[in-house]
């Protein structure tokens, strides 16, 4: 039988997805399940829905509510929560580069993004911080945006957004099992594993 | 040194209050925490944000989602849930109800209306069904009533959702600790509680 596996849906704008980067690698190696790290853009789904702008900004008490939860919970782990000074940020570009470099970087990629975004309040829309990013990871800045740019990959970015609203997706991060069934929200992230452990990679997935 | 204490914040109508009202009062017990039941409305609050009825009525993808994790969760404890066939539900008579009754009385009220909502999918707003669930608990139905469409309940009502939006609180349920912090969301309810063991029910907590 073959392994679990979940899809981790997320964008690099994304708070609460930042929480889940920085954990789900060890709790899925723990749970014997493999991840498929899928980038996306929330921008157009939030667009469909109406909203202008984060939801943490349209609502202003759940946005200053999200700080403190952010902040609590990043402390129970160890960790912290910065919010960047532009939020939220700007993701086309990290999102363009993700799919752009190899997969087996992807992960390393995506938690070095995400730390640069709400560990260092870094604007991630900055080429020179991308770049850093790219250097330290010993893949080639040059090459990488070039393909960033492709027409490829643009497509391929636009295929994730609509294959995320396709199955369902509202908000970020998100997880799927390989029987399609969604769980979202950093908070679900153990439900996900378990249900993911629970049916067959085969299942009803989708690619 | 007081008992640590936590203030629970719920609308009737509110699916995740229900999945909070069957358990906080066994897991306050094991914390040692005494909890303040408080029910409000979300109603004025929704509107508040711009918003005409439920957010999983008005985002359908949130709504389908929704149905899937209550169903998950309740289940894994043990229960059900089932959707009202109207939702959300008018919360209001049951919501003055609660607050003409003695306060001894008001968790095991607050179960059973949840419960007929949301287990048995019974419409709360039908006086019937309120009703039953006084005379089950041997309050007198009719003096209920009366109290509960007295200008005094009214404006206590008004008054709990007006404190909910000073207080920071944008959804339900929502538990506040004796220093004012806010936790939102069933899935927070652990957090809230652990938060509470570590404060002084003086805190700075408000009436």
């Amino acid at each position: 039988m073959p392994r679990p596996r979940i899809e981790f849906w997320y964008d690099f704008a994304s708070t609460y997805s930042y929480l889940s980067a920085l954990r789900i690698d060890a709790m899925a190696a723990t749970a014997g399940c493999d991840v498929i790290w899928r980038p996306f853009l929330l921008g157009p789904i939030f667009k469909a829905q109406g909203w202008t702008s984060s939801p943490f900004n349209l609502y202003p008490a759940k946005g200053r509510y999200m700080l403190r939860d952010l902040d609590r919970i990043a402390r129970s782990r160890g960790r912290v929560f910065r919010m960047p000074e532009a939020f939220p940020a700007h993701s086309l570009l990290a999102a363009r580069l993700a799919l752009a470099i190899a997969d087996a970087k992807l992960p390393a990629f995506t938690m070095r993004v995400f730390l640069a975004a709400f560990e260092t309040g870094a604007d991630i829309a900055r080429r020179d911080v991308l770049e850093a990013i790219l250097s330290s990871l010993d893949i080639d800045a040059a090459t990488a945006f070039a393909a960033a740019g492709t027409s490829g990959i643009k497509e391929a970015l636009r295929y994730n957004c609509t294959t995320a609203a396709d199955r369902g997706i509202f908000g970020a991060p998100s997880f799927i099992a390989a029987d399609g069934e969604l769980f979202w929200g950093d908070d679900r992230l153990e439900h996900a594993l378990a249900w993911a452990g629970t049916v067959s990679a085969e299942g009803n997935a989708q690619p």
